[in-house]
């Protein structure tokens, strides 16, 4: 079968290390004999909006909702549209109209990536993050009073439901389970967030229920931050709320080194729509343009987005490419300590590839 | 003048490392020559819980809120009480009725402590995180809607009143003027949490104005946990919500080594009420009754009393008493790699205070 990807590089360097992810999936379509066909499109970019004053066309979701998968690069140029059009005109529409209700994230940390936690070397760290990715923290439910007065006040609801936060813990139960450690460890904060929070408990204990082959725990986010720095080998598969899987899937990487190389999907498991993959750091407007930016964050979720396919073989032997061309100092770019320039690391983890 | 502090050791190890705490500060307020009037209560704990049905009497404003500063162990005993009814009739009481708007935490990398970070040295990581302690995402308003079915769901607001943020705001940036760096960071989360956050950001805007002489800047809370990680000597004051606070405040202490030793105080700055000095480590069930605490953090959150109150020199000899201590191996306690129990290390910081 061949398989119809939607490519929307957007902003700033996502147009860079777009084209090194795109050389990667065909070098590993062509060995290991998968059918790719790219479309590419110029949306969700300050390029459009400033042509169309829109982040997307009226029809997008006709345009790429039919695809098998999105693969993108980064929106946001923050000085030039602000965060709450270019973001949720886009990049947050994706997961709610498309119900990518998972934000799945590998911690890993891997060879010739220098971590900033002493002592730890690759096999240490090498854990999944699964955020809940459609409400939650990120609502769109409150507003203000009183405004300019000192009676002023703003108010934000945090939303739960049985139905969104039930199907991400199934999710991240059958990730653990499909596991070697069976391990499932549970972001919460039930002693301070009095309402939602024990209800998330409550769900994770109804959960564990089912999934009797799962070792699960539970911590304190102020806890489980700290915990990622000092104990990061305790981790299997960690869940968390919208804001809490953001705040972890950020921080897990750092751990291991840099935001730079780590890749994210956004899920929906049942395939009624299409997932989007897309490297974890931004259109880093301080370096586009000059051709430095890492584009191991865009090939990585080029092989989890294989994987979700089904193309599990394609999809690891991206993984192992990207494993031996870090290992390697004259691979890497820059912000690794290395010398490579975004193509040439590109083209290193290419040839990798068999 | 004499100063009357309420003592409340209240649960686990919070009574094995509050004598430790008296000792310390009975040693400098000899030295210095300041006059303290120690006043203890049982309450607040499982003890007292377990014979009055309660977490405290019902007089307990009378009885601790005329006293100059309260000083306090840990509360909390999860298997035997829910936190609900711990936490939220202690603690959380005291910052709400007691208007400690400020949670007030030193991140230190201290000698003698190993850091999780990679080749950080004392004097690399030493900034301030101030934390919103009244409002924000502990509010009590929300609930839940058609228990039991598929439509089930749950809601709690977020509230920040303008009262609320600009005190926080403005104590954070008088004291980052009051550094040598003068610079402070505010953590946000404005791409994601649309309302709350924006409101934030703006107050913060609006409060720079008045601090001209203070360097500012802000970063996304997933960011800024990441960079406290890659970059910690970037930070001086870090200013945040009761929930970003909070995880900051336990990040923080964890990078420059433990949690073991991190004090806190939970302060309203008006004096209108006293204010609760208290370790950031909780009851510990796990090593109670062994003697094993490490009371670092009760005697540091003595010397944080001690300045509250004016003290600064008394204080101050504490905190050097405090890092003599932590650079001999043998004066540590286990956890920090060393071989002294609880009192062993409180009488040497008791010894060391000149
Ligand atoms: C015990 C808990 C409610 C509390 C909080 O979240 O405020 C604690 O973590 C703290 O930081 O003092
Ligand atoms: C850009 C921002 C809205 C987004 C989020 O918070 O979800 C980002 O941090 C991410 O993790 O994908």
């Amino acid at each position: 079968k061949q398989y119809r990807i939607a490519v929307i590089p957007g902003d700033g360097i996502g147009k860079e290390v777009m084209p090194e992810g795109l050389r990667v999936l065909e070098a590993a379509a062509k060995k290991h004999g998968v059918s790719l066909h790219f479309d590419h499109f110029d949306f969700s970019s300050w390029d459009y909006y400033e042509k169309h004053g829109q982040m997307m066309p009226d029809d997008w979701k006709e345009k790429i909702g039919k695809h098998d998968a999105i693969y993108f690069g980064a929106v946001g140029w923050p000085a030039k549209i602000p965060d709450h059009v270019s973001l949720w005109g886009s990049l947050i529409k994706f997961r709610r109209e498309f119900d990518q209700y998972v934000n799945l994230r590998p911690v890993r940390l891997m060879p010739g990536v220098p971590s900033p936690l002493a002592n730890r070397k690759p096999g240490d760290i090498d854990f999944w993050v699964v955020r809940e990715n459609t409400e939650g923290e990120y609502s769109s439910v409150g507003g203000r009073m009183f405004p300019d007065t000192d009676r002023e006040f703003v108010t934000q609801q945090t939303v739960m439901t049985r139905i969104g936060v039930d199907r991400i813990l199934k999710f991240a139960f059958e990730l653990a389970q499909s596991r070697p450690k069976k391990h499932l460890t549970s972001a919460t904060k039930s002693n301070g967030i009095s309402i939602t929070m024990p209800y998330w408990d409550e769900r994770v204990e109804a959960m564990a229920k089912k999934f009797p082959g799962v070792k699960w725990d539970k911590y304190h986010i102020d806890i489980l931050t700290a915990n990622f720095v000092l104990h990061p080998d305790w981790f299997d598969v960690v869940v968390g709320s919208n804001l809490f899987g953001d705040i972890l899937s950020d921080l897990g990487p750092a751990c291991t080194g840099t935001i730079g190389i780590a890749p994210s999907g956004n899920i929906n498991p049942e395939g009624d729509f299409p997932s989007v993959f897309e490297p974890v750091h931004g259109s880093a407007p301080d370096i586009a343009g000059q051709g430095i930016a890492n584009p191991i964050g865009a090939i990585w979720s080029g092989a989890m987005m294989l994987e979700h396919l089904g193309e599990k073989v394609a999809g690891k032997s991206i993984v192992e490419a990207i494993e031996r061309t870090l290992a390697e100092r004259t691979l890497r770019t820059k912000d690794l300590g290395g010398n490579a320039d975004t193509t040439a690391c590109g083209k290193a983890v290419a040839d990798m590839v068999d």
